[in-house]
């Protein structure tokens, strides 16, 4: 049983827990047997964008099929 | 005065806030005088629940009595 | 073009969101040309205070005027 | 569901994986419903011991039951 | 010339040596030009499988292809 | 042989070394087989004490007895 | 609004401007939409090859296209 | 309530003690409402001092007052 | 004596060592007694610019005048 | 009484520990009064050695003798 | 102008302050041109010596002469 | 097949390149078996020197001889 962790950066205009949960909303859709995600750094963009966007950088598990 | 840290993993449903707020109930309730907690890691588990479980590391400082 | 980094601590009753928020709103007050922020730290303070205070130390980064 | 870690330092006269089963084997004995493990540190005492002693320093994680 | 580098979690019902073996083994079906793996870090599973599941995740480095 | 770490914070109106004989203090009332400790982090507390109150927090390792 | 990121090392006979520039050219042949990237580390390979060779290991950011 | 924090770096030709003591004490004469201060790295100069001077890097936490 | 410690990041199209220097250069207009400065991170801007921009976070030391 | 340590990185075709001994062996050989080693990084050389070299960079702590 | 750093281990059964002192002294004893120490970790070491020796980890930077 | 890495700084009037490459000139003159360097921390000292004095702090890996 081999793992792979890839990195993605979520976005939200409301709440840190949204811009994971985009993260992971991405990752359920390309990716099977999605496991767990890390939090690696939470940031909020304020120049190029409306408002506030904040935005959650998390590393995701997921299980690689056998071959 | 003499301060001591332990380390807990709160969960919740719902958001990191959440699961910082379970870790610090449980403390509250087995330990007197909690004075403060830091985040050390957030993550979300995905395979072993139904939908996600927010998790939130934290240490959490209590003081001890004097003896 | 040089941009200057500072490190708040904003504080909420409320959330770990609102404590950035709180951070974000005084340097955009005090400050012109607020770029983005990075979350440093989280943590609740709970000894010195009614309830849980939510705490965010973020860094704030601004562009500096041309001299 | 809270789960608590705590630090254990585990030896061995053979191996660095026998050193973390050490550690494992008597969080075991203490400990119910133990979780995972994660390696902090390895290292080697030469001075003090007859030959050389593994060490690793693991964080254990267990589940507190509900109260 | 440009290296890549992909972060993959092996694991093996025996060793720390033999966990990060299984991560090499499935960089090396799928990859060519594997240069050298770095270990991150190490664990043990205990929870969700039968006796203790050493985990090795590491880092591998391959050189990409001219383009 | 197997040690376990703890984390302990010791204050003094004086200096970090008696901030440091604090927490080693309360270890030696508390505990069999203190070995040795480390320094994680020094501070000064200013705004709840009167004066200056010199904090290090601490890990204590220990052996733990056989079984 | 999803980004990934991706750890490439780029490599150059010259600076190590120059390694990270190969790394960015790599990332801007395969991907749209390259962000901007964060230098991990910097190296200088010497025995392997003529004279020396610059490193640059770095994260690049792109944006994901929306499914 | 917001906090702001800076670094300053204290010296003293006796003791770390006292090189963090300087910091503080130059923190306090010029800020308002310094809550505590945090130890971030020690040193001794030696080159370019007669005899040895030590050094402490602090960040020092104040609080903001209201606009 | 007392040093104060301050971030910036400057920004150049050519180089690291003239992104560094930028900062630099707009320090030594604002500040007097600039001691010395450490790199804290290197980057390349791609999307907000046109070609590519050079960053070097720095942190300045300088020294502060006696009150 | 004053120790050193210096940073050696042993090799060897069959595992981590074996590699960390390589690097003991070797510092005892040249080295009176070594204590203890701790292992920093480990690492698996593949494209320069036949089959994998196990690799592990350990720092080596050994008492001066006095002057 | 090259320097040269090593990593020395300084003990005092009285300070911190003393056990980096004596790793300077050391230091100062075998090399010339020592410029600046900075403090890598502070420690007590209880179980293997009477009372508490209080150690200090240093990294101590000196020229190397012209060659 | 034994490595040891030591510690360096290197300088140059002219960018951080030419600091790298003056440690790795220097090592190369009274080592044999250089391997590859990592660099550690770039910086510049601006208040002992004329202009400015970019500085590379890096590490030399090198091969010892059988003994």
């Amino acid at each position: 049983m081999v793992f792979k962790k890839i990195t993605l950066i979520g976005t939200s205009p409301e709440s840190f827990d949204k811009a994971a949960d985009d993260a992971v909303d991405r990752a359920e859709e390309t990716l099977d047997n999605v496991k767990w995600i890390e939090v690696d750094e939470l940031g909020v963009e304020i120049a190029s964008v409306e408002g506030r966007e904040y935005q959650a950088e998390v590393t995701v598990a997921f299980e690689l099929e056998d071959r």
